[in-house]
């Protein structure tokens, strides 16, 4: 169990604190940032950033994830323990999509201060989450980091309606290429279109395909993401900017 | 060989799933990003990038590198094996300037899919490359991965032409400084041109200098940069904003 | 001494070229970034972020800073050792603040041109500074690197006044969530405000509070930031754009 991942609305500077503090408890780590760009406070952005790469991480990887307004307000610190690998950061719901994709969720508020140093009120990520996590690291059990609890903030992706002829849910993230990625599965889709077909949305008819480069080059087109849900896109362009959508927006497709 | 190097145009996110997926396979292995922001689908910018740090990599290192508007389509998937190096990627010319800087270019076609698991239409970064690069990493034989090829798509950096009173060529690459990387090699530059003359570049004359700090703040220069072709930019400004110049444009030194 | 933090304004793509001059010398060595987005030539701005995090490290970590717009002129190359941390890099200031936050400086000019192979006019972060730190790292005396000299490029955070009324100083950095940060540290902000009193600062007035979500969403606050200095921020938002504020701008508390 030597393997950390990183996920923050940071940017740059403050993650390196985190790594320092990572570092000085347990040299051995190996750190992986999964993004330190998320939007600012976009806890949901961070949720879908966390599903969509953990279950590639090998079984004992400690996850630490802080987007977190709430900072230094009454949220609990948390620690979840599911399939294998373990969540560390604020009960604000962004570390649920995750982990409870990954099997059961055992839930534990972090109560050992002990292991803490001078906490500040505005950056838990350095002085609590860093620190715990990289004590998960080098092997210390969960019993000695806190203890049980069952309550804690629930996070989803939003509503499917899966209807006689259309489906509706919504844009849960706009990656780097502009590509919308709403909230609507595989399985969904499937169901009722094939590939091929022209489907419509966003007022747009654009054909449903397997992959970016079936559209011709600058044309848009919907698909199956590699993280398994209906994605919006333009083969070499960005379909955020195209259609002007944004997170949270809702989307229909036809 | 436990270094491996990632060159895409990812972003933030998916570059960690391909992480997930290497450290899976080879815990031990070091990984360094190149860039992750390369202009999306802009194969000579990835190529450019690769080429100028590659050769301060020691033997033996991995490079995977994704810059890959063709995901899913008939491209093939590929390894290059030169000059003590490892390539692995799209066949679209992206790993050639490098790989052929190195020495002989030997290249294997990968066929050998009982390696990979569920291979997505889009993410071919995880579920490929980064699976071939983690294997070669921990000492897999090419022989095990693929069989040799002969054809490969063909990548150079454009014509320079050296004349009578100038010399003609491209921007292949703009830096985050806003340096203007063109395709003329400072052997050719030198042949015409001495340091602390004044060239006319891009509308502009301007010294020929050795470094950026020589010229006055906020003032225009030509000098070879660290990566050894010409390179226009402007002490402590960006001359890509200032001259506003793109990549593929034409550029001509008098 | 296996840790090496690197601090540039490089963008992407040139750090990695110092990785790998690195990991080609001391392949035992975990790499940290701390930031490549410095903004370019902001001496002031890199000591800050190098200030700010250096002392989340262990001792013996070598820090190797290059924000250097006089690469290839007349300025040091230089090695501070100073709390059992070492600082690589310009002499230009740069490191002056964190080196002497950590306790006494001992100052070496680099001189053993024997360790460094060819070196570019215009990327010593890849030639010379890369190279030093990795022979730090890998345990090579710093007797064996330089000469001790005295001499050096002095840089501190500016002058704050404590007046009877009122507080001045100045914008020394802006976050990545669009915090405002002064120079004006918390002993000096705590003489003479009460937390939960409102102040005016920039033409507005705020409350003084423990952490960003104290305030309400949207709203302005002025709060000690995890750094230590007083910050001026907006709960879930920009101050830097609310109130176009930038680096070196002055700033007074009421």
């Amino acid at each position: 169990m030597q393997l950390i991942t990183l996920t923050t609305d940071f940017g740059s500077v403050y993650p390196a604190a985190m790594k320092g503090v990572i570092l000085g408890i347990n040299p051995q780590a190996t750190i992986v940032d999964i993004s330190h760009t998320i939007p600012h406070a976009d806890i949901r952005a961070g949720a879908f950033a966390l599903y969509s790469v953990v279950p590639y991480f090998p079984a004992d990887t400690v996850h630490v994830a802080v987007v977190d307004p709430g900072v230094g307000t009454a949220r609990n610190p948390i620690v979840i323990s599911a399939g294998g690998h373990f969540f560390v950061g604020p009960d604000n719901g962004l570390m649920v999509p995750a982990a409870s994709s990954l099997g059961y969720m055992q839930i534990f508020k972090i109560t050992n201060f002990g292991l803490l140093g001078d906490v500040s009120a505005t950056f838990h990520g350095r002085d609590v989450f860093a620190r715990i996590g990289a004590y998960l690291s080098d092997g210390m059990p969960l019993e000695k980091i806190g203890e049980t609890t069952i309550g804690h903030i629930h996070l989803d992706f939003g509503t499917v309606e899966v209807e006689a002829d259309f489906i509706s849910g919504e844009v849960i993230y706009v990656d780097d290429f502009g590509n919308i990625i709403t909230n609507i599965k595989a399985s969904d889709m499937l169901k009722k279109f094939n590939f091929k077909e022209q489907v419509r949305v966003f007022r747009n008819t654009m054909p449903f395909l397997a992959t970016y480069g079936l559209a011709r080059q600058g044309e848009l087109l919907a698909l199956i993401g590699s993280h398994g849900f209906l994605e919006i896109a333009v083969n070499r362009g960005s379909a955020a900017k195209m259609l002007k959508v944004e997170c949270m927006d809702k989307v229909r497709i036809e």
